[in-house]
């Protein structure tokens, strides 16, 4: 079993609406869970609950108390099951309290096949052997975000200004990704992906936490095997608050999923 | 009292969860209630129920079934209260059927003022005066479209190909917005505005229903006074679903809201 399954691994427990998980303390970044690994927990649930049905089409999740190492439930209610879409809301919670409240539509990414008309513009990046990879992080660097044991994302060199105290100030990081095992990305583990690279703040000279209120995905197709391109992007910092827009794109050069946060600058910002 | 703040007006019954309303037939278009329109009766009953947050500030919608015109409920369940934002749940139901089930966060938009960093580009309209209005409309459009008698849309005239059979292709319609009886924009009102333009896939040549999936809006100021500008943009159509997103901004030139939907494209294309 690849290692990010069974990082999101669920146990159904008794009336087939709630699932044990244990969330992996090294799925964190700067001391807190990630939320993208979160969502892959919950949306581990949603899958088991409505069988035939593999595919997240669209989740929003809100996000109410940061997550913790360590035991959680999801508890799911399946909100409409017909014709060839289910939606399904769940929660996370820990200790009696809810980490997570989200709503997701599930489907068969293989019955929505179909013309594809995409005027978005792939990211550019150098090629994967000519950017710097998270593997060559510093020791005091790798202890900070246990996270990057599970992938790996390669940054163009000039695409690191916001490392070094050098914000390009455009509001965008764009990255190279892949499962350190290699597991192949599959339609599932874009909901993860999509909030793996650094905030996007971090390029507007806001480094620090940024706590996400609200992050949607879309998956749109499944993805090829190989590296996907990452890109985050925001146009509209404001009231301390800040839109984060994530696309992936597959080896194959199609945009496979598109996810929005609004999440909040960093405390003090 | 202004005639939008009437038709959303909802009732609280019994135990401070349900409140009734009653669907206003006239914010039909194609036949069809408009989905804003139903997020606004929606997000008035969330905002009775945290009182003290009237702002929507992130709201996550899934429609499931098409709102008829009538007597409704909705459900409210607060998932979080505490800090400045509330987390709320809620139900929109008719006739023992869920239409709309619904995640927002909703706070004081005065308590999150602060830097505006915004990159987006506002829209480029001609002048209010120069531009076509949907009051210029022929009898047979306004049967089919009732909600124009609630606000006014204009637009561009070199920006309305899609009307007349020649779309632009770029999957881009703009237009100047305001109520018919001149009630300011508030924060509240953008919920229902983010969803009021014609579908984007007109300009790709997709006329036709297109049913929303999911929309989630992101209000990030409380609107100027005076006319609105819309715009709704799509840059991924593939395998029969696309992603719709406005934007609107004020007459100070400010982008207040951001929402993005993913929806069907019309049946038979």
């Amino acid at each position: 079993m690849a290692q990010y399954d069974d990082d999101i691994a669920v146990t159904p427990s008794g009336d087939g609406r709630r699932f044990a998980a244990e969330l992996d303390g090294r799925w964190t970044v700067g001391g807190g869970l990630n939320g993208g690994y979160l969502l892959g927990v919950l949306g581990n649930a949603i899958r088991e609950s409505v069988p035939g049905r593999p595919d997240p089409i669209s989740m929003s999740a809100f996000y109410l108390s940061p997550g913790r190492p360590g035991p959680a439930e999801v508890v799911t209610e399946v909100k409409r099951d017909g014709g060839s879409l289910s939606v399904v809301a769940a929660d996370l919670v820990q200790e009696g309290e809810t980490r997570i409240t989200a709503v997701a539509t599930y489907g068969d990414l293989d019955r929505f096949e179909g013309t594809v008309r995409t005027t978005a513009a792939e990211p550019e990046l150098p090629p994967v052997e000519d950017c710097v990879s998270t593997e060559q992080m510093g020791e005091e660097m790798r202890a900070l975000a246990p996270m990057y044991q599970k992938f790996e994302m390669r940054f163009p060199a000039d695409g690191l200004g916001w490392a070094v105290g050098r914000p390009s100030g455009r509001g965008e990081i764009a990255a190279w990704f892949r499962f350190l095992d290699d597991r192949a990305p599959d339609a599932f583990s874009l909901v993860t992906i999509c909030d793996l690279l650094p905030p996007v703040a971090f390029d507007l000279g806001l480094p620090g936490w940024s706590p996400t209120l609200e992050l949607t995905v879309h998956v749109r197709a499944k993805p090829a095997p190989g590296w996907l391109k990452l890109r985050h992007l925001t146009r509209n910092l404001a009231g301390g608050m800040f839109e984060e827009d994530c696309e992936v794109w597959d080896s194959a050069g199609r945009l496979v999923a598109q996810s929005r946060q609004l999440a909040r600058t960093p405390r003090g910002t």
